[in-house]
């Protein structure tokens, strides 16, 4: 009975994180009683008789959670069949030349030769990853129809017959697949782009508070809360196989939404892989938060200014790009804050150059600086994530960034949850944006999320820029940025910031 | 042309990697044109009819790589259609006692209600991680039946026959894949697990000299073809899947060789996640090396003693831990090291308090600072590594370490690429240890090397110690040894080694 009980309580969670599950189990279903009806309907039975039966195996072998997948699987098997239906026969037809007493032996030779073959074909990794499964269907399919057709002689019928019946159960699994409540692969992979982009956006917006503040008062449930909020970012060092998969089935997929059939989606797992090296590098950063070897705070607070401006301003320009990613717009102000945090991490070398730290003990030091240069390698990171980022949005041709001009024409009905957040540049010049974004963001892959997020954006008045010319100011800033760092220190400071990025890279 | 040259060629790359993939393809082969016996033997052929087809798409599905991989979804599927077989003639039972018209409906009914139901469960995920395949079988041999019985009238004949088939594809499958060259998960993950320890030893082993040599001269070739085998650590980082997946087919495989029913695959995970943990720090240690930013030779040769040494030790406690476990021997000659690697921190620290740091300039001691903190950490997770492979080596009752007393009676017949290592303890007390080793180690995973290993102990007198005994001394000498750290520094030296344990710990 407890048994039971417990069951059903991991049911009710397995179905409350993704719910698309519960919609999911229904369609299946619905695909299996529809075609179970080849048997019930008197006019297809006649036509397709025990060849029914491969329906029903093509539905329950091809119909997976998402679109792309469905697709690729029944793809595949459609292909597969076919080609090896007719090898098959072909194979069938070569053996009875040969006589009665050979024709078993050539037979067998055959299927061995052909399936000893394929399976070695599936071991290279371009095969394993998209045809995999064709590959297992070839086998199947030209073992059956040539061992087969050694007893039944009207093997070319048999052949129509489990084809047809085979692209019928594949195509109600795809039309069920993309026309009731579709699971669109792509879309997926998208927002956990996103939303990985935000998990490591929240903590390094919340890294300064948590490493300059005492940590000792407060309640302990909000401090384990807060805590546990903070390591969300672990989800995203092992991510990898889970993206691929995703960009995998991707690639099936048409045109849906706001995604192109070819839509970059390896652009995505560029995207994906700095964000990995990003988390490692948090992940390190992490640990020297929960050591119990604390810095005296008079000693951290020495370095205050620049490090929480260096992470703050780092977090926030990811943050801009899981906003822009969302609504699919190109967008620049994440620029401002990466030069914003590269100009901390400047002011903090100049900080350091000045001697602030001699009287600091080693082993302190040590602590203190690792921390440092943690953070330098996440500016840089998060500078090669921006760069990335562009990439993405001119490769899968996003719209230009709509701008609000004119304040919150409905304010008042924005719901709660979402709230107008200003994100003000700490530059003197007159990017101050106003972007609705959602207060409390989820740390599931939630879709929906993506597209109310564009909707949000009809409240507002908007003007699209022509954003180039908004890029080439970047970039003079840039230089700007660069050469003055050049001349406030001509070669450590610089040179450390180059170094880094260059370690970055190698470490790709 | 071109096209045909290439794939033969990415072929024999394929087969080279691991030549196992061969004898698999010819496996397959085997077993699919023994199946289809079924079909050209006449007595089989009266006995099973069409059904002998099940035999065959058994095989084709059921016959994995590995012998775990192939008796899990063996099991699954005979189980899974046991099952269903029955629950299939129970519906169709109670649909037919409905009377005609209802009939089809109410078995439409249960099939849409068990598929809805059996694919909802498949996201659970202790379900997903190893009755996935079983519950795809349930879906499909109950909608069958169930379905197929509407027309049939010997649903029980049918039923009979087609588990029947179902079990004989899938013994053949077992039978094959257990006697013909076996491939076992549990060997893969066991030399898996003991390459990774080896690649990041040689990484460790290789770091001093890299740091501190100047990297310019000698030729560039070797100085790329070093660097490339240096960071085959790499392939450490990404590991995890894989891991797991041997550790769930290795669950299913019988006692082989020194591998029993229930050999501890877990334990192989938690060192496998602490070697993934210790590869992160690797990769970050990794970017220094290859950064442009130098710090100059005089300032590193400062500390270069006491990191030269926390790094080769380290390096070699890792070592012996690969050796131990390819040897399935329990061995404590690797605790050794990792204190002599904890001395060499004490040393590190004492040489960092004196001052030694005080005049070099803010931002070289960042990048050397953040070495010295990663050798630090890596040193730590060296000392939880060894204990976790202690843990695996009595929970797998590994044998007692076997020692040799005497020098090599056949020293000579000792083949070409295998030499006698003399590993060297740097105490001063007794453990001189000769072991016969592999002098080059190959990075991929080659499970008869494990094999020959155990056999060259053949090749010299062992005498078995009681290893308790070795232990309870190490025991003593490691209290000693933090004692002595106490007594030098009251609280820094062992703060920072605490406070990096926990880090380590908390970022578990």
């Amino acid at each position: 009975m407890e048994k039971v009980r417990e069951i059903v309580r991991e049911g009710r969670r397995v179905g409350k994180e993704d719910p698309r599950r519960v919609v999911h189990a229904f369609k299946v279903g619905l695909a299996l009683a529809l075609v179970s009806s080849f048997y019930y309907y008197q006019p297809l039975y006649d036509n397709f008789g025990v060849n029914a039966m491969w329906a029903v195996m093509t539905v329950v072998v091809v119909f997976e959670f998402s679109v792309g997948a469905t697709l690729g699987k029944g793809i595949n098997r459609a292909v597969a069949t076919l080609v090896a239906g007719g090898l098959g026969i072909g194979a069938h037809h070569l053996a009875s030349l040969s006589g009665p007493t050979i024709e078993p032996i050539l037979l067998a030779i055959f299927v061995f030769v052909q399936a000893a073959l394929s399976t070695f074909v599936r071991f290279f990794p371009r095969v394993k990853a998209r045809y995999d499964y064709g590959i297992l269907i070839f086998i199947l399919t030209f073992s059956l129809i040539s061992v087969s057709g050694f007893r039944e002689d009207e093997i070319l019928d048999l052949a129509h017959k489990r084809l047809s019946t085979v692209i019928m159960g594949g195509v109600s699994c795809v039309l069920i697949s993309i026309f009731v409540c579709p699971v669109w692969a792509g879309q997926d992979l998208h927002s956990l782009i996103a939303s990985n982009l935000d998990t490591l956006s929240h903590f390094l917006q919340e890294f300064g508070e948590e490493y300059f503040e005492a940590t000792d008062d407060g309640d302990i449930k909000e401090v384990e809360k807060r805590r546990k909020n903070l390591e969300r970012y672990k989800s995203v060092l092992n991510s990898k196989s889970n993206e691929e998969a995703l960009a995998n089935f991707a690639r099936w997929e048409p045109r849906h939404g706001q995604f192109r059939f070819r839509h970059p989606w390896k652009q995505y797992l560029a995207v994906a892989a700095l964000l990995r090296q990003c988390a490692y590098r948090i992940d390190a950063l992490n640990s020297y938060l929960n050591s119990d070897f604390q810095i005296p705070m008079d000693i951290k607070k020495k370095l205050e200014e620049p490090l929480r401006r260096m992470s703050s301003e780092a977090g926030k320009s990811l943050k801009e790009m899981s906003i822009s990613l969302k609504k699919m717009t190109k967008s620049s102000s994440s620029d401002i804050h990466v030069l914003n945090s590269q100009s901390a991490c400047k002011d903090l070398s100049t900080l350091l150059k000045s001697g602030i730290l001699n009287d600091v003990e080693p082993l302190q030091l040590i602590s203190l600086t690792t921390t440092v240069s943690l953070l330098i390698d996440i500016v840089n990171l998060t500078e090669k994530i921006s760069e990335s980022v562009h990439e993405l949005a001119s490769a899968a041709r996003f719209k230009n960034k709509m701008k609000p001009t004119a304040s919150l024409k409905k304010s008042d009905s924005v719901s709660i949850g979402r709230a107008a957040v200003p994100i003000k540049s700490h530059d003197s010049d007159d990017h101050v944006v106003t972007i609705l974004c959602d207060a409390d963001v989820s740390n599931t892959v939630d879709q929906s999320r993506g597209e109310t997020s564009v909707d949000s954006c009809q409240h507002v008045a908007i003007k699209i820029d022509d954003d180039d010319l908004v890029h080439e100011k970047h970039e003079v800033g840039e230089i700007h940025a660069h050469t003055s760092c050049v001349s406030c220190d001509p070669s450590d400071a610089s040179d450390v910031l180059d170094s880094s990025n260059k370690r970055i890279n190698s470490s790709n």
